[in-house]
């Protein structure tokens, strides 16, 4: 089959078209003709040699994918072989074909393309097991989102407005702003024009926000916790803006703050099926219903994978970033 | 009546008996006279004026009394007037007579006198609201317990140990840690002389211990983070050695850890209530069969809450000091 390989950790044009063996499922495990795949910051850290595979994983990059199922063990499942499905997978994404856990799969939400269906995985997991079950966020409650036009972003933004959480959001630009607001944030702030504290501060009647989704850390850490309100959660899911910061624990004792973070892909398949059945109930409907809509900015075929990588590294994209097969 | 007040902030010398008059219980309060009232450590930071009353509460000094109901409204509680209980008070705990809401009142556990029922409630409500609700200790786990000797550590020693966990403990000298391995931890630790992490390290087999019951915070972060095991819980309960501390992120991301902390004092009676109640039915039988007991070290009389505040400074205790009226 063909597939893309890191042939060593460096730059986008380290990503090389191969040809690999087509993987053989084993137990608990389906075999997808993969259809298109979607593209998450996490490769790129792989690509760079930040991120180790875990042990067992395919060495290929890509986390989700949509597809036909052509082979495996269905048991257990309501899956047939001939259905098409979208499914979180342990790494091997860029290929033709790759083997996926059957409980880490979920069927295409009824209207949307297989390209669609591919970018919602990696980002649909990682929202509802850090904002709802780790921060347990509340209807009525509010999220302030960094990144709001990234994947996970616009997933978080459509998830916690259409489950009754209203929304502040942080972006690099104007333009993402708009996007941020259409996708039902109730206030999106530039951070390269405006302080977000005082805009949370001014949001929430002084209050701050209960739950933060936060990919920046470090340089992010004193005005995050300032953002929160009594009892309120921030969760760490990723360490753009730097891992060391100094922090007032005062705070956290005053005012019972938690402090805390998860990454999705070390985690057991049988988690990762724990969410699957979360969001099969919780938020396939609101996908189906176009409450919650799948944001593709753009697709590229997989031979086009470094320029793919190119576009998310530069962050002017709005949305997921999807392979087409 | 007469009580101990705070004359003005600063050193032990600045409590004094002083004559007021007996406080009036509102709905939902009684009335106690007081034969015995508990000291901790937010009796000293009160009256070194670094822990402000709350609104509505008492300016005297004193969390914790045992003693006769006398008068009030005991609706909606199994207690009646002439009965005597222990409880968790808003202030006021070093005087004659002093005001509780009955939802904050226990009974004496049976076996046990006035003085040591009034050692409990503070350290009791604090040790079951950080530890097993906060921190979710389960059966099984390891916890690590700073200050095991203070009144705090040797309520969390016992109740942990009795409810199945496994104990670690920190301590400032041999003799403490004789007495808290007597109270049941598997290792003190005399921080004069051993580094803690080691021996976390050594005593969990590399793995780490699930929560950590912590009053030094900042010159402690580091060493307790590393201390955590995956998915570890550090629960602050005090600032002993400082707020501020240099934090690395990518711990709490990769190892899915909770930072969190919480004081007693400014949450709500209903709160307050819904810990009393959890006492009453999974650590109360513990103190009746003698799996748990009061650790009193020295019982003052009224008039010589200073002397005992000096004692507390001096670190050099194990366990309570009471007051008996």
């Amino acid at each position: 089959m063909r597939a893309i390989e890191i042939t060593q950790y460096g730059k986008p044009e380290v990503l090389r078209l191969c040809e690999r063996p087509i993987p053989v499922p084993t137990a608990g495990e389906i075999l997808i003709r993969v259809r298109a795949a979607g593209i998450n910051r996490p490769d790129i850290l792989q690509r760079m040699g930040h991120y180790p595979v875990p042990a067992g994983a395919s060495d290929l990059p890509g986390l989700e994918v949509a597809g036909e199922i052509v082979s495996g063990d269905v048991s257990g499942s309501d899956f047939a072989v001939g259905d098409f499905v979208c499914a979180l997978v342990q790494g091997g994404g860029y290929a033709e074909y790759c083997v996926a856990p059957v409980v880490q799969c979920l069927p295409i939400p009824k209207g949307l393309s297989l390209i669609e269906a591919a970018s919602l995985p990696e980002t649909f997991f990682t929202v509802w097991s850090n904002v709802f079950d780790r921060g347990a966020l509340l209807v009525g409650e509010t999220l302030l989102v960094h990144g709001g036009t990234s994947g996970i972003g616009v997933a978080a933004i459509q998830i916690a407005t259409a489950l009754g959480s209203k929304v502040l959001t942080t972006v690099g630009s104007d333009e993402k702003c708009c996007a941020a607001i259409k996708l039902g944030a109730v206030r999106a702030i530039n951070y390269r024009t405006e302080d977000f504290l005082e805009v949370v501060r001014s949001e929430t009647a002084g209050k701050g926000v209960n739950v933060i989704l936060d990919m920046v850390a470090g340089k992010y850490l004193s005005k995050n916790i300032d953002s929160l309100a009594d009892d309120g959660r921030l969760i760490l899911i990723a360490l753009l803006g730097g891992a060391k910061a100094e922090i007032d624990l005062s705070q956290l004792l005053r005012r019972r703050l938690h402090l805390t973070g998860s990454t999705l892909r070390p985690r057991t398949v049988e988690f990762k099926a724990t969410i699957a059945r979360a969001l099969r109930e919780k938020v396939w409907p609101l996908l189906e219903s176009g409450a919650v809509k799948p944001v593709v900015h753009q697709v590229f075929p997989l031979s086009q994978a470094s320029e793919a990588h190119e576009l998310m590294e530069a962050s002017q994209h709005i949305g997921k970033l999807v392979l087409e097969l």
